[in-house]
């Protein structure tokens, strides 16, 4: 008999709820381009429009502000490379792009790509031990020469440590200067309460995948009076920023995803949180040396979070041998995982190589129960043993 | 009742094939991000692996061709600006694109882009009165300065009068001075043999939904050997020019649609060209003044496409005329339509403003049958008789 898998790895990507699965695949079967203008495209349309109106009341923004996606890198990049070419369009002296040392490679290689290709001077700042932006740094850079900053870019939590970064006072700073903010929520929605109108950003981040809806879909929310440069261009669909036939089931999917896992949120988080207290302190009892990555459990850290520095082990032979017992897990962000390349988040928490490489995340989600925690507490003590002995070797 | 549907629009998309939405569906509960090392994550990149295969196999193109896309706008986009890029960079005097002046907005819109933001020089060249590239003026402009030319870009099959291009004459005027060509095939796959390494392109742009698969997911087949720069940066997925989480459910749905449609191209053919030229003889029966746009049916045309033009008539009333019965067209390109413009193509046919307003596209597709043209037939006298007393009024 197989033993059931244990997935520690829900940060990577989360199952769909059955809702999200239920509204996506009801519409799979359906016809009409949401752009004709029959009947079956006024249909599709109408799923559309129903579903834009669904998830900005979940997440405190106008229908209007909601541009459809293809997912979470994808709005990244429009984000980075819209806001700034719009701004720099109007005013040749922004050039600066102010963000963290600890973003996704979403965020970082399309700012990289600004600096080497498109003359942006990108700045990022360094952070706390805990990995959380350094505010002050970010102040000395903006007052440094405010005229200069074409936007500021924060994720809302760190995909890696779970650090929860201090949105609202990035917004405060960005706001005395007419600096708009764009943030990475792809981790925080569904885990954290996250309210566009209330948190003051002028585009947010999120996607399907991470919070129990369809891979292909997710959304830049964004301001309507914010100027944004399109990244692909066509038919005109999106507010002429995102052209491209509309995807209907993965965006009722989407819908029912956010409205579900919004809804949930403050269960979830309790739940989770708890699972994942109890994760680490088992952990630790087997593995004394063993210790928690970033902030402590609490309001700066997610709820499902539990990054992990194992001392004398190989974070990919300890990843290898929990797969081999069926508990599934990740040593960073999985769209980098596969080079072996010690994490830039925990260098930039002041890690040293050998820190960062012996680290593991495991990140719970709506479907983990008790049961996987007792599974990994079980497998933990023999595979530190034999991934210490195997470096040893 | 209900009177059934008579859908014939399916240019703008076609349902999905039930092979496609079995395949996708099966993937909707699973978990694992292709790109996590896990076990989940192995056996999800398998799926991704192998639908790659099966696609490159089924359009004769090596796997390592293909680039998982969220579809045609995106793929269309990737190859203009990712080749041109590439190209310029190369050697700053090829700042030339050729193109067609019957092109789909997800080329026009890219194109113009170029050439107003960043210097591309983008000539249109005219077609003939059927709607086919005319190929001396491709010459011309070529041997005007073969060395400034970055690239060209010219479309399998037109999508509103379905003319197919000479596209290995495009290829072989190309070749002749190493230039690279890009086709975008959206309308061909599945209705015409189309075959990658045969006719020499170097990069070629096909989208689910229009081969019976899902909505969000496409590709741009091209060369390894050519240089693209990223459109989209990130995790570095998909040959590090279209980062993104891979969307597995959408792409095995896509490689279930692409074996299904092309296996079955040539019998598709033959059926649904026997419908369209049902059609068009019938409704020239009743609308005697009716006329078929473009070439005419054989081999120089779509075998699903029937572009009619109802002198004294208003395309738009007539679609809504044609919709309150149940019988869904179009005016033209779905991704224009709503914005109540001539269309380009028919003007760059020849047409004047008149004769291209009072056109109508009815795209049949695996879907269609006998009943459909039967439907339209009893339906055309009378609409086209409302509208033309709408007109006079």
């Amino acid at each position: 008999m197989t033993p059931p898998l244990v997935y520690l790895d829900h940060a990577a990507t989360t199952p769909m709820l059955p809702v999200a699965v239920e509204a996506m695949t009801r519409h799979l079967s359906g016809v009409g381009n949401a752009s004709s203008l029959h009947a079956s495209g006024r249909g599709a349309r109408r799923v559309v429009e129903e579903s834009r109106e669904s998830i900005a009341g979940m997440i405190g923004a106008r229908p209007g502000d909601v541009v459809f996606t293809s997912g979470g890198t994808e709005s990244d990049n429009l984000a980075l490379k819209g806001i700034f070419w719009a701004r720099r369009a109007e005013d040749p002296r922004r050039t600066r792009i102010l963000s963290t040392a600890i973003e996704h490679h979403a965020v970082l290689d399309p700012l990289h790509w600004l600096g080497q290709s498109d003359g942006a001077d990108v700045e990022l700042l360094p952070v706390s031990g805990e990995g959380i932006l350094d505010l002050d740094a970010l102040r000395d850079s903006v007052l440094r020469d405010p005229a200069s900053v074409a936007l500021i870019s924060v994720m809302w939590a760190n995909n890696e440590v779970g650090s929860l970064q201090p949105v609202e006072e990035v917004v405060a700073l960005a706001a005395e200067h007419g600096i708009p903010v764009h943030t990475d929520a792809v981790q925080a929605l569904g885990q954290v309460p996250v309210d566009f109108a209330a948190c003051g950003v002028d585009a947010l981040t999120f996607t399907g995948h991470k919070v129990g809806g369809p891979y292909g879909v997710g959304a830049l929310v964004v301001r309507r009076d914010l100027e944004v440069s399109a990244l692909v261009h066509g038919g005109g669909q999106e507010r002429d920023i995102r052209s491209g036939t509309l995807d209907v089931p993965a965006i009722a999917g989407l819908a029912a995803a956010v409205e579900e896992s919004v809804k949930a949120q403050h269960q979830h988080a309790l739940r989770v949180a708890e699972l994942r207290d109890d994760l680490v302190r088992r952990v630790v009892e087997v593995v004394p040396d063993a210790h928690l990555h970033g902030a402590p459990a609490g309001p700066l850290r997610l709820p499902g979070n539990a990054h992990l520095g194992f001392p004398g082990c190989e974070g990919d032979s300890m990843l290898m041998l929990l797969d081999a017992r069926g508990i599934e897990c990740s040593t960073g962000s999985a769209c980098s995982a596969g080079v072996p390349q010690p994490s830039h988040v925990l260098l930039a928490m002041g890690c040293d190589d050998d820190q960062a490489r012996h680290s593991l995340r495991f990140t719970l989600g709506h479907s983990s129960t008790p049961a996987d925690v007792d599974a990994l507490v079980e497998a933990i003590g023999p595979v530190v043993e034999r991934a210490r002995a195997a470096r040893a070797r």
